[in-house]
C-alpha cells in the first residue's frame, strides 16, 4: 500500500486520486479511459444498487435488458439525441478477427467481416428501447411501461478520472412510457424524489433538486430535472438526472397508442439515471485526509474487529470473544469483519481500515478482556474510547445510526456555509473563485449570458431550484431584468 | 397475446420459440443476434443471480468489474484463447460519428477517429483480467485472488436462438489466482459443485458432473469441468463450466509470485461461468404444452390470486380477503400477486398465468368466501381443488416445497429413463436417433473417433463423468480398446 499523504487543502484532486488508490476502490485499465472497479469499490456500488433497485421496485418498476449495440440507422432517428452523443461513440465495424498475414502471431479485423451497417456501443439506450417499445404499445391498456435497466454504457472521453468521468461506466437507466403528459411529468418528478431520498438517506449527502437550463438539458429531452450535491472543494456534482422526454422519441420511432376514447396519439416518455459517478460523490463529500469515510448504510463492512495479542493462547481467548460479539452483531443485521491476518501488525491494520473507511473499529486485547472492556473507535470523528462489553451490540447499533446522521448533518452544514446569495459581479467572482461555493444569483434567462459566464469563470448554472421563490432582480452579469435566482458553481 | 398451440411432440423447437414469446420472456431485437430480455424473463434471471451471488460470496468470492473492451494486443497474448474466439469477435475501430456529407441526416464513422489499436468487445475476460492481476500479484501474500464479475459478453453468432445462443448474453465469470496447482484444482471443483447444487436445488434440474474431452475444452484451459442437463427432447445442454487454466494465462501475461520460500513461480488460475443460457434450460426441462413451468424457488411470483366477482360489492369483499391472505403469505416470505386488472376476464387471466408458469394459482369468489373455501391450483400437475381457508398459508408453503421437489424428481426420472448403456454401433444409433437420449458408451479416447461420430450422428461427448467407474471395453465405433464409458448426446 502506498501511504502518500496529500491533504485536501494541499491538492484536492491529487488527494482524491490517492484516496481511490489507497482505499483500493478502482484503477485505470489497459484500455484508455476504462476503469477496473476493485472489490472494495464494487462492494459499495453493490450496496447502492441494492437500495436503489428496491426503491425502483417499490415505485412499480421492473428490470429488463436491452442490447449493448444500437444500429447506426436507429441511433440517428432522434436527431438531437444523436447529435448530442455522436462525438463520443465507440463504433463496431467488423465481427471477426483473422491472422494478420504481415505480422505472424498477430490478428487483424477481417475485411470480409465488415458490417453493412455500423453498430454504436450504447452511450444511452433511448433509441434501441423506443424502437422496441414501438412493438409493445398499441393501446392505452399497454401503458404505462415502467422499466429499468442496469447496464454498462460507453461515452468516449479523452480526459478521464476514476468514477467521475470514464469512457465506460456502470449505471441504471429507467425508461417509461405513458398515455398522458401529466403522468409522464409526475413520473419524472417521482424518480427525482427517489434519487434525492437515496442521496440524503443512504449516501448522507444533502442535495438541491432543480431543473436544468436548455443549454444543460439532456439531448432529446423537453425538461431535465437533476439533483446537485456539493463536494468539499465547493464544486458541484450532478448526482442524478430525470428527463421528461415529451413525445420526441415517440415521434422519432413512430410510437402511437389508441386512447380509451379511440383516439391515436404519440406516447409520452421519461428516462432517468444514476451511475458509478455516485461513487465519486460519496468519496468527495465525506472522506478526510486519512482516507475514505463511508456512511454506515452503504458500508459493506460496518464494523472491523482487530485482535491484539502476543501469544497463541492470548489470540485464542481474544478471538473467542470477538466471534461472540460478531455473532451478536450479525444477528442484528450488522456486517462485521474480524481481521485475523497474521501477516500484518495491529498498527498497520488500524491504518488500513481507516483508509478504507470502515465506520467502526473494535480492538480487543487480553487486558481489555480481563477488565470486561473493549476499545471502540469511530472513523468519522476518530474518537476512541474504552467501553464496557455490556450492551456493546446495542451501543454499536446506536452509534451506526448516529454516524449516519452526523455525516449528513456535517455535509449539510458545510453546504449551507458555502451557498451565497450574490448581487454583484464582484460578489459572484468572490464566491466562485475565493470562497469556493455556490453562487445564488439572478440571471437574465438567456443562453448567451450563461455561455459567457461559463467562458469567463468556468461556473455553470447547476440548476433552477424546484419551488424557487420568484423575485424581481437584475442579472448578475448583464444587469438585464430577471425573475428568479439560479445556482451557479464550478462542477465535476 | 398469441395463443399459437404447438405441442412439444409436434415440433419441440417451435414449441420453445412460442413459449418464450407467449410467456413474455424475451424477443429478438433490431440488432442481429441480440435479444431483449423482457421483465418477465429478467425477473427469473434476477432470482438466479441473487442465489448464485450468495453462493459465490459464501465460498469467499468478491465481485468486481473489468472493462468491456480488450485491446487487440492483449487479446492475442494467450494464443489458444485468441484463436478460439477470434472468429466471433465484435471489433471497435472508431470512436466518433460525424455527419455523412453524402447523405444528409445520416451519420458515419469519422475516419479521423480511427483507433490506432482495435478494441475487441469481450467474448470472455481472461485476457483483460490477467493483464490486471499482473499488477496485483507479487507475493504469496497477495494470493489467492477470488473474484467474480457479472457482465455482458459478445460472441458473434450467425444462427441464434433466444437464451440458448445469442450474440450478446449476460453471465458471470469467476477468475481466481492461486499459489499452487492443487489449490486451483480444488477451486475449479468447488465451483463445479456450487453450479451443480444450484442446478439441482434451485432450478430443480438434475445434472451430470464431468470433464470435457480435449476437443471440447475451453480455449486456453488445461481441463474443463462441466455440468450437463437433459432437456425433454433428450438433448443435452451444457449448463455451466469451470476451467482449470493451469499456468497458461500467467505465462502469457507474465504473472509470477514469490512463494513463502522466496521462489518465483507462475500463478495458477481458474475461471468459471454460467449465463442466460440457464434460462433456456429452465424452460426446456420443466415446461409443458400449456406454457412455462417455473420451480417455486426461482419464481418471482410464487402465488397469483384472481378475484371472481360480478359486482363492485362482491369485488370488494373478495379483495379484502385476498389482501388478508397475501399479507400472511408475504410475512412467510412468499411472493404473491393479486391480479386486479378489470380489463380482462378470469378465464383469460387463468390462461395467461398458466402460460407464465406461476406455481400456484388461487381463485376466490363470493360463494367460496361464504363457504370458507378457496380454489387452489398447482401449475405443474394442473391439479385443482377447493380447500379450506383455515391453515391456507401453511398449506401453500408446504405445497411450494412439494412442487419444487416434485419437479426435480420428475426431471430426474425422465433423465434416468433416457440414459442407456450401449455396446454396439446399432444400439448407439438407436439411442441417439430413435430413443433420443444419452448414450453411455465406450470410446477409444481419440479425437479422430470423437470427430467421426460427431460427423456421422451429430452426437458429441458431453463429458467423462467424474468418479467414473473404470472398466475394460471396446470403442462403440472403432472396436479399439477403451478403459471407460463416456456420455454421448446431441446437444444445444
Amino acid at each position: 500500500m502506498a501511504f502518500e499523504k496529500v491533504t485536501r487543502e494541499q491538492n484536492y484532486s491529487e488527494w482524491y486520486n490517492n484516496l481511490v488508490h489507497n482505499a483500493d476502490l478502482a484503477e485505470h485499465s489497459a484500455v484508455k479511459g476504462c476503469m477496473v472497479i476493485k472489490p472494495n469499490g464494487y462492494a459499495i456500488w453493490e450496496k447502492m444498487q441494492q437500495q436503489l433497485d428496491k426503491m425502483f421496485k417499490e415505485t412499480g418498476h421492473s428490470n429488463a435488458y436491452f442490447p449493448l449495440f444500437v444500429p447506426k440507422s436507429l441511433f440517428e432517428k432522434e436527431e438531437k439525441n444523436a447529435e448530442g452523443f455522436a462525438k463520443e461513440c465507440a463504433v463496431v465495424t467488423h465481427y471477426r478477427l483473422k491472422a494478420d498475414p504481415n505480422k505472424p502471431g498477430s490478428l487483424m479485423a477481417d475485411p470480409d467481416s465488415k458490417l453493412t451497417e455500423e453498430l454504436v456501443v450504447r452511450p444511452t439506450s433511448e433509441a434501441i428501447i423506443w424502437n422496441t417499445y414501438k412493438n409493445w404499445i398499441q393501446s392505452y391498456r399497454d401503458l404505462p411501461i415502467l422499466i429499468n435497466q442496469w447496464a454498462n454504457v460507453v461515452r468516449w472521453e479523452m480526459r478521464t478520472r476514476l468514477f467521475l468521468r470514464t469512457a465506460e461506466f456502470l449505471w441504471q437507466e429507467g425508461h417509461t412510457a405513458h398515455a398522458t403528459k401529466e403522468e409522464a411529468i409526475a413520473e419524472t418528478e417521482q424518480m427525482l424524489d427517489v434519487y434525492a431520498e437515496f442521496a440524503e438517506t443512504y449516501m448522507a449527502i444533502p442535495v438541491i433538486k432543480g431543473i436544468k437550463t436548455p443549454n444543460e438539458r439532456f439531448a432529446g429531452a423537453d425538461e431535465t430535472y437533476c439533483i446537485e450535491g456539493m463536494m468539499q472543494d465547493g464544486k458541484a456534482l450532478q448526482m442524478g438526472t430525470s428527463h421528461f422526454l415529451g413525445q420526441n422519441f415517440a415521434k422519432a420511432f413512430d410510437v402511437k397508442f389508441q386512447s380509451k376514447e379511440g383516439k391515436l396519439d404519440y406516447v409520452w416518455a421519461t428516462s432517468w439515471g444514476v451511475s458509478t459517478r455516485l461513487m465519486g460523490a460519496l468519496i468527495m463529500v465525506h472522506s478526510d485526509d486519512e482516507g475514505l469515510v463511508i456512511p454506515p448504510k452503504l458500508a459493506h463492512i460496518q464494523v472491523v474487529a482487530i485482535p491484539i495479542y502476543r501469544s497463541e493462547e492470548e489470540l485464542n481467548r481474544v478471538l473467542d470473544k470477538l466471534h461472540e460479539i460478531a455473532k451478536e452483531l450479525k444477528a442484528m443485521g450488522i456486517s462485521v469483519k474480524i481481521d485475523t491476518r497474521d501477516t500484518y501488525k495491529p498498527g498497520y491494520k488500524f491504518a488500513e481500515w481507516e483508509q478504507k473507511g470502515v465506520p467502526i473499529r473494535l480492538a480487543l486485547g487480553p487486558r481489555d478482556l480481563d477488565a470486561g472492556t473493549i476499545e471502540l473507535a469511530r472513523r468519522d470523528t476518530k474518537q476512541k474510547e474504552s467501553v464496557s462489553m455490556n450492551g456493546l451490540a446495542e451501543r454499536i447499533q446506536g452509534l451506526l445510526d448516529e454516524i449516519q446522521s452526523s455525516l449528513f448533518n456535517k455535509a449539510k452544514d458545510f453546504m449551507n456555509s458555502r451557498m451565497f446569495e450574490v448581487n454583484t459581479w464582484e460578489e459572484f467572482l468572490e464566491v466562485i473563485n475565493v470562497k469556493q461555493g455556490f453562487a445564488i444569483a439572478h440571471w437574465d434567462g438567456t443562453g448567451e449570458t450563461e455561455e459567457k459566464i461559463k467562458e469567463m469563470t468556468k461556473a455553470t448554472i447547476r440548476c433552477i431550484p424546484l419551488n424557487n421563490t420568484l423575485e424581481d432582480g437584475v442579472c448578475v452579469l448583464t444587469g438585464n431584468p430577471s425573475k428568479q435566482r439560479v445556482i451557479f458553481a464550478k462542477s465535476y
